[in-house]
């Protein structure tokens, strides 16, 4: 466990209306979110659409985060990918802008995959990588939950160095803290497991509400440290979950898009497909549950 | 939420070697656990086999429970039935002889029923219920969750005072704390969440661990009302997450019944099919997660 | 395999608005079954709603079908339950009140049972049995497949003669047809599946909509022995498949039983909870369908 | 419908023991597969591991597919990615080197994305599409269905002319016979679903099993053309049925890639991660299987 709790944002990448990168309104972004507290930027995580990103954009949104961060903060960039060649490439075009570390999803189109199979995959990814890693559990996109095996094998490579779990199973959550030596970083990333993940020894949270409700991450944070678990709930109940129970309903991008977007952080709440843009009803709905 | 933490046992139900129902060793059985310091008994659920006993053999195993507890501590029956007049029938039983509470869980060969088909089914069984009930969501055995909508409708009713929640998935738990009254009692049954759920203000833990290992249970909840998480999660981790994962891998009836056969609690470690009693290497690796 | 095809009907139990069991209509009903052309009657099974009777309405609906069926056609008689004390008993009454076999479901509380031991169960209930059995295969109410190295371990047990599959899953449904032996019959449960299973080799169907569109079945079997596969075609996809959707969408004992009541052929709609009875616009678009 | 059947291997993609794609081999292996009676080839499918591949691997694979097929078969290319604009370059590649058509799966990171957002990703990449499109149905590795509708919808396109499903599941298989016009293409890609699929429609298959056994799946369709069901049913299960689950169990691209080098037509059976190479036990039982 490390010594004090770690909260990173998964940045969004804001998107024009015509849905072209728009890496200006990126800068003010990071701006704002290093002002609100926040100790790390996630960019072309699964909140910040990677997956719909073109190996350009890909770069460019990572230097742009890394530049507007100016060191402030530090910044682990997504570099998720199905092919070893193309993850190894991203790797080093993050090395290349600075970023500080890697996040990296097992491959999304494996289906169900063997722990030696990925265990594997992430062997060949990050032998002599240039950064430190940081492996990525989310079984809700990729299709299957990274084992429990092959995490605890991995955890031993020079270059892992932690994991953001974002399946909400607090039993695997679980399982990992306890079958990862005390330094491997255990971070949380389904927001509404916040608050019990804190009390089960989590090392951090990188958690897409961060852009919304930061002082709430911050509360709760604050509170279980105090020993004060009713302070925690409150904070985690009254604020957290709300806004929560609206994204997984409507998609994580697609609301803390179109909330920025009321708060006038971005100029749009633009998405890319498979993702709908929010629009009408949701859009009331999302504001009634903000304010 | 309740004024103090209440542990419940989901007593297994004792077997002879041929299958038969063993009621002098749940007599035994029941007073070893009041003197381990357990603050309920739950004959008839899941852990008890309810489902493959015959209606004579439920009647009796809830009367012995009745009887050898003695007013000790009080007794929740498991009342489970697919049909509303099974269901009523085992309720006033339950009542005749002399059961506190019961335990009702939704209908199990119902595949994906809508929440008001759900409500519907509690409502037919509950009204004018002779005691107070519990619902029990248990996904993996009924087949899907008790939908959070519908618990926080039935809620309101007369007869219902809690619900146990066996699924394991926190944020189902977190909603139902949140979408519930205060006085609705919120019970933890999933053994692997003992510690974030006390941290997020569950009411009480009726788990199948606290058969064999119920003082790491009171460890866990001492120390989190104490404040003190970081002795929390040492109990949770060290002793009660190694027999739970052994469980959720060969079963929780027959691991149970094979742990008390070890410690020489039950005469034998029988179940009944389609369970599979616990023999040979699985046994010899459950003697060396227990000693 | 058979040498005949064999179409059955799952026979929804008529229910008074009240919900009381309307046997006078179960025979009138019965008659129309046998008029229309069926080979067989199959009362008590998931569309008869057999999990929500009582053990004595589940007596009276066997010997009501039984004794309107009159000998012009056998009787198979859903006996499901959980304990195997249970369906030993339902198969003894199904046996006095004059059924030819029973249909028996895996144990429906059981979760992710073994191989070995839903193979136990049926064993315990079916050593010795006074009627040959059916097994009965149906994962979305059961909430697992009945293992096919089960299924072929039974077929050679002196009591079992077939299975029903209504899973739906046609790879399954092949590998019992290539594991088993030549005379153990299978038969479709799945109204959707019913052309290409005929043209697998099954043995038979038993399918909810021959109370609704009984023609269409016996011209399907008709056309694949004839070779006529586009006639074939024409049939499933026209006739079945729009009604067959419908069901799935909206519930099959509901859907039925609201098709025979828009027919006259039941007084009312009513089913179970946690099943909803059909009404409103959901009526209406059945209504379109079916004429 | 097309008016002959049509069978197409999606071939795959021969490596060296190291790993590194062996081009040689594809075109020794493209010369086989033309002699062996094939319709048509589909490199950089599923079976041709196209997620593992980098850009450059993935065109050459394609050229070289087409080079040498030498216009005695067509050429489908598989383009699979989850970014509009790298699809897109996948599609001007293809069509560059000289492919027929392109095979397009979903976007594979999407989770559960609604039909809408299906249906416009899929027009994103196809308007004013160079080539000819084939949808591409494949949840066990998406980890969602693409939903009728938006297949409905799509097959109005100018660019679309088909789908190739290999979800297994019949159901949705006959939806798409039924929702689709006639001469919209839909292609069975499940080994085991070939002779039912024959028997309801299709108008062809995309089998990676026949790289193994090609005179099976020519005798089916020939058996099921001239009205003789049960000659059909001896092939499919004596030949396919057996090898589809070793496949099944073990993974078809290292399945199919052993079996060749185990016949020698291709040089080494290696897969890359997260797949495992079939080697020991494993290897010999197909090998049984084979034989």
């Amino acid at each position: 466990m490390a010594d004090s709790f770690d909260l990173r944002c998964p940045v969004v990448t804001p998107m024009n209306e015509d849905g072209s990168v728009d890496l200006d309104g990126l800068e003010t972004l990071v701006d704002y979110l290093v002002s609100s507290g926040i100790d790390g930027l996630v960019p072309c995580g699964t909140t910040g659409e990677f997956s719909a990103l073109t190996d350009e954009e890909r770069r460019a949104v990572v230097e742009t985060t890394v530049d507007a961060a100016a060191e402030r903060v530090p910044v682990m960039a997504g570099v998720g990918g199905t092919a070893v060649g193309e993850v190894r490439r991203h790797v080093s075009e993050a090395e290349a802008v600075g970023a500080d570390s890697v996040l990296v999803v097992p491959p999304y189109f494996g289906g169900q995959s063997s722990a030696d199979g990925n265990e594997a995959f992430f062997r060949a990814v990050l032998d002599d990588s240039p950064l430190p890693a940081y492996l990525y559990n989310i079984p809700q996109t990729v299709g299957q939950e990274l084992q429990v095996d092959a995490v605890a094998e991995l955890a031993d490579h020079d270059s892992v160095v932690g994991i953001k779990d974002s399946g909400g199973d607090l039993t695997y959550f679980g399982d990992l803290l306890r079958r990862t030596p005390d330094d491997f970083e255990v971070h949380q990333g389904w927001d509404a497991a916040y608050l019990p993940s804190l009390a089960m020894g989590a090392d951090g949270g990188i958690n897409a509400l961060s852009h919304v409700c930061p002082d709430a991450f911050h509360e709760v944070a604050e509170a279980v440290a105090g020993g004060d678990l009713e302070r925690a709930r409150r904070h985690q109940r009254e604020t957290i979950d709300p806004v929560f129970e609206f994204c997984r309903d409507h998609g994580f991008a697609p609301s803390v898009k179109a909330a920025l977007a009321h708060r006038d952080l971005v100029d749009s709440g633009t998405v890319r497909p498979p993702l709908d843009s929010l629009r009408g009803e949701a859009f009331d709905e999302l504001v009634t549950v903000l304010d």
